[in-house]
C-alpha cells in the first residue's frame, strides 16, 4: 500500500499558499492569522477524513481515528509554523503526510488495531515566543502551562501566547497531555546536506542531538585607534578574535562528534577608528553525546576564561540553552528501518542536527523520526527544497512505519 | 610673557555652552546652527579683537593681526567644529588659545615682525560631510572646490556643503588659500594616554601618522548550526575570526611601529544557529613611516588572500582612506621645543596618531601642532578633560613659538 503522492504534493502546495513567500517559500509565524487559516483549514481536513479533533489548552491539535481496540493512539505529526522568511517542508510536511496517510487509509477502508492521532504542535520554531518546541514541550509534561500561556511576544510585550490563542480561537479545552500516545513519529526534512550528498533516500533518526546556547560578552575599553598605544589598549574584539578561531578549531580537530559555531558578534561602538570596548558573541556547542557536550562546553569556557584574563580584560556569560541529547528507542528506529527496506529505499541511520517536537516527546512515548533530503541542506529560508519523489517516499516510510507499530501483535 | 589663562579657560567654557552636551561636553557638527553660533561668537570676538576677518568659499574663517613688514602671516589655529557627543578642547583649544594669543598681544601692545593670522577650519570632522579634515584640504589646494562643495550630507542627500555654507551664512568671497601663510601652527589635545602616563608637559609633534582604511566582506555560506556538518561549512565568521587575530598580532609584533585596529564587524544574518554568510570588517593601519604602513597593508592583504583562500571562501575589499604620513620640519619643532623649554616645562617630540588640520597645512607652508595631554586619553567623548594648567601651558607654548617664527631676524 502507498500513499496518493499527488494530493500530497498539491495538498502542501495548498498550505503553502497561506503565508507564501518569496517563489516557493513560506511565512507563518506561530499564532498569527496566516497561522490560523492553516489550522483551520487542518480542521476541516481533519474533520473530512473523519477524526475528532481536539485542541488543547496551548492550541495543540490532535485527531483522533479509531482503531479496532480501545488502546493509545499511535501518534504521528509536526507542526505548521515556520519561521520568518521559511521554507514550505519545514513542518508542514510531516502533518501533511500525516494527513495523507489518514486519507490513504480511509480510502482503503483500513482499520488499524490501533487507533492513530495525527498531531499538530504550537509554536515549534519560537520565532515570537520561547521557548521553541513549545507545544510539545508543554504537551509531554515537561514545563508550567500558566507560565507559559504569560509568555509575551519578543515585539510586543503587551502580547502573550494566551492572548494570541484567544484572538485565533485555538485556546482548547483539553488539557495538554491528556491523550496518552502509544508512540509518536515525526516526518521532517533533513535541514541538512548529508543524505543528498551521500544520495540517501531516508535517515532514520536515532538520537538528536543536545543543545547549549550560551552568550559571551567581553569587556574591555574604547579607545582612538590613532592615538592609543599597543600596550595601553584593552581590545575587547582582539580578544573575541581568538576565542571565535579557538572555537572554530575545537569542531574541526573533533570531526564532528562535537558541532560549535559562533553565529552571532557584535562590537562596540563598532566604528572603524575605536579599538571596541565590547564584542559580544554566541556559541553553539551540539553533540549526540552528553558527555562531549558538557566537555567540550567546558574546555570552552576554560579557554575563554584563561584567555580573557591573560589579556587584562573580563567577561560575562549568559546561559541561553541546555538541552540534553536524546536517543529514540531501537523499537522505534527499527520500524522506521523496516518500512525503508521493503520499500527498496536506501537509508542511514544518523542523529538530528537540529531540535524537534520529537525530542520532547521522547519524554512522553517511545518516539522517533524520519529524514528526507534537503537541496543543499538549505532550511529556515524561502528556498528550502526536497523533491517531490523524496516527499513521496518519506509519506510511504511513515504509513509504513505507523501500520507496523499500530498492529497488535 | 604669559597669556591670561583665566580669560582662555573662561572663553573656553562659553564655547562649549554653544551645543553643550552631558557634562561637560559638547555636540557641534559642521555647518549647523550651533557651528553658526559658534562662528559668529568667533567673527565678533575677532573683530573685538581688531582683526580683519577674511571667509572664504568654503567658509574657512581668517583672522588678521597686521605686524610691522608687510609679508605672509605666521599662522594657527584649528577647527570649532565636532564629533557627535564630543568634547569642548577638541578643535576649539586650538581656535581660542590662537585668540587668546592676539588678545595678550593686544593688551602688551605688542606689534609682531610678520602678520599674524588666526583660523577656524570648516568641517575637521567630517561627521556629516565627506571628507574630514575639509577646510584645511581646500585650503592647501589638496582637492577641487566645486565638488566638496556639492558633496552631500550622509543623512540627507537633499543637503550639500554649498547649500549649508549658504544657509549659515558662510559662503564667503576669498579664494580658499588665496592669503598665503609664512607658517601654520596648531595647538592640539594629544587625543591619547601617552603624554599623561609619562607625565609630560608638552608633545612637540614631529610626525602625523599617515592611515589606511579599508574594508573587507568576507563571502561564505549560511547553513544550520546543527545539520551542516563542518567538512560542508563555509563559515566566514571562522574565517574572519583568523583574519581578526593575524591583524590584532601584527601590530603586537612590532611594537608600536605600525598600529593595526579592527574597530566595526558585523556577521550576517548574525543568528546563533546560523553559521554566518558574510563576515565585514574594517582595517586601520596607521605609521609614521610610509614603507611600514605600505608593508603592512600588503602583507595583511596576503594573508586575507591566502587564508580566504584555503578557506575555500572569496571576499570583497574596499579602500576607503589613504593618507600618506607627514612629517613637520624641524625648523617649525624646533620653534615649539624651545618654546616648552624657556617655560621650563619638559616636553616629547612625538608623532601624532589622529589626522589633524596641520597635515594638510603642511602641503601649503611649514607647519606643526603643539600637543597637551588628555585625562586617560579619552576624546571624542563627552568626558574628553585636559587640565587647566596644561591648557595653560599649551597656550604659552603656542605663545613663544609664533613670538619666536613672527620675529623677523
Amino acid at each position: 500500500m502507498k500513499i496518493n503522492a499527488q494530493r500530497l504534493l498539491q495538498n502542501l502546495d495548498r498550505y503553502a499558499q497561506i503565508g507564501k513567500k518569496g517563489r516557493i517559500g513560506v511565512e507563518r509565524i506561530a499564532l498569527s492569522q496566516e497561522d490560523k487559516q492553516a489550522r483551520d483549514l487542518l480542521k476541516n481536513q481533519m474533520i473530512d477524513a473523519g477524526l475528532k479533533v481536539h485542541i488543547d489548552r496551548l492550541g495543540n491539535m490532535i485527531g483522533i481515528r479509531k482503531g479496532k481496540s480501545d488502546v493509545k493512539p499511535v501518534a504521528f505529526g509536526s507542526h505548521l509554523d515556520t519561521v520568518y522568511s521559511g521554507g514550505r517542508y519545514d513542518g508542514a510536511l510531516g502533518v501533511l503526510a500525516g494527513l495523507e496517510l489518514i486519507q490513504t487509509l480511509n480510502e482503503k477502508q483500513i482499520e488499524t488495531d490501533k487507533p492513530l492521532a495525527l498531531v499538530n504542535f504550537t509554536n515549534e520554531e519560537g520565532v515570537r515566543f520561547a521557548p521553541d518546541m513549545m507545544g510539545s514541550h508543554i504537551y509531554a509534561g515537561m514545563a508550567d502551562l500558566n507560565s507559559i500561556l504569560n509568555s509575551p511576544a519578543y515585539d510586543n510585550p503587551n502580547e502573550s501566547v494566551g492572548s494570541c490563542l484567544h484572538a485565533i480561537g485555538y485556546f482548547g479545552d483539553m488539557k495538554p497531555g491528556a491523550i496518552e500516545f502509544d508512540a509518536y513519529y515525526e516526518l521532517h526534512i533533513e535541514q541538512g546536506p548529508v543524505l543528498e550528498l551521500e544520495q540517501i533516500n531516508i535517515g532514520v533518526v536515532e538520537q538528536v542531538q543536545g543543545i547549549y546556547w550560551t552568550r559571551y560578552r567581553i569587556n574591555g575599553e574604547a579607545n582612538h585607534a590613532g592615538t592609543t598605544p599597543v600596550y595601553y589598549r584593552k581590545d575587547a574584539g582582539f580578544t573575541a578574535a581568538k576565542l571565535q578561531k579557538y572555537i572554530g578549531e575545537y569542531t574541526r580537530e573533533r570531526e564532528g562528534t562535537v558541532l560549535t559555531t559562533v553565529g552571532s558578534v557584535k562590537f562596540s561602538p563598532d566604528a572603524i577608528n575605536i579599538v571596541p570596548d565590547t564584542a559580544t558573541f554566541t556559541l553553539d556547542v551540539r553533540s549526540t553525546d552528553e558527555a562531549l557536550l558538557k566537555r567540550a562546553q567546558k574546555e570552552i569556557d576554560e579557554f575563554i576564561e584563561e584567555t580573557v584574563s591573560e589579556d587584562g580584560l573580563s567577561f560575562e556569560r549568559e546561559e541561553l540553552v541546555r538541552f540534553s541529547p536524546v536517543r529514540f528507542p531501537l523499537v522505534m528506529t527499527d520500524t522506521v528501518q523496516s518500512a525503508a527496506k521493503s520499500l527498496g529505499l536506501n537509508y542511514k541511520r544518523m542523529p538530528s542536527g537540529a531540535g524537534h517536537d520529537a525530542q520532547m516527546m521522547a519524554h512522553f512515548c517511545p518516539s522517533t523520526m524520519i529524514f528526507i533530503p534537503s537541496v543543499r541542506g538549505i532550511s529556515h529560508n524561502v528556498e528550502e527544497y526536497s523533491h517531490d519523489e523524496d516527499v513521496e517516499n518519506g509519506a510511504n516510510v511513515l504509513l509504513g512505519a505507523v501500520l507496523g507499530r499500530s498492529a497488535i501483535s
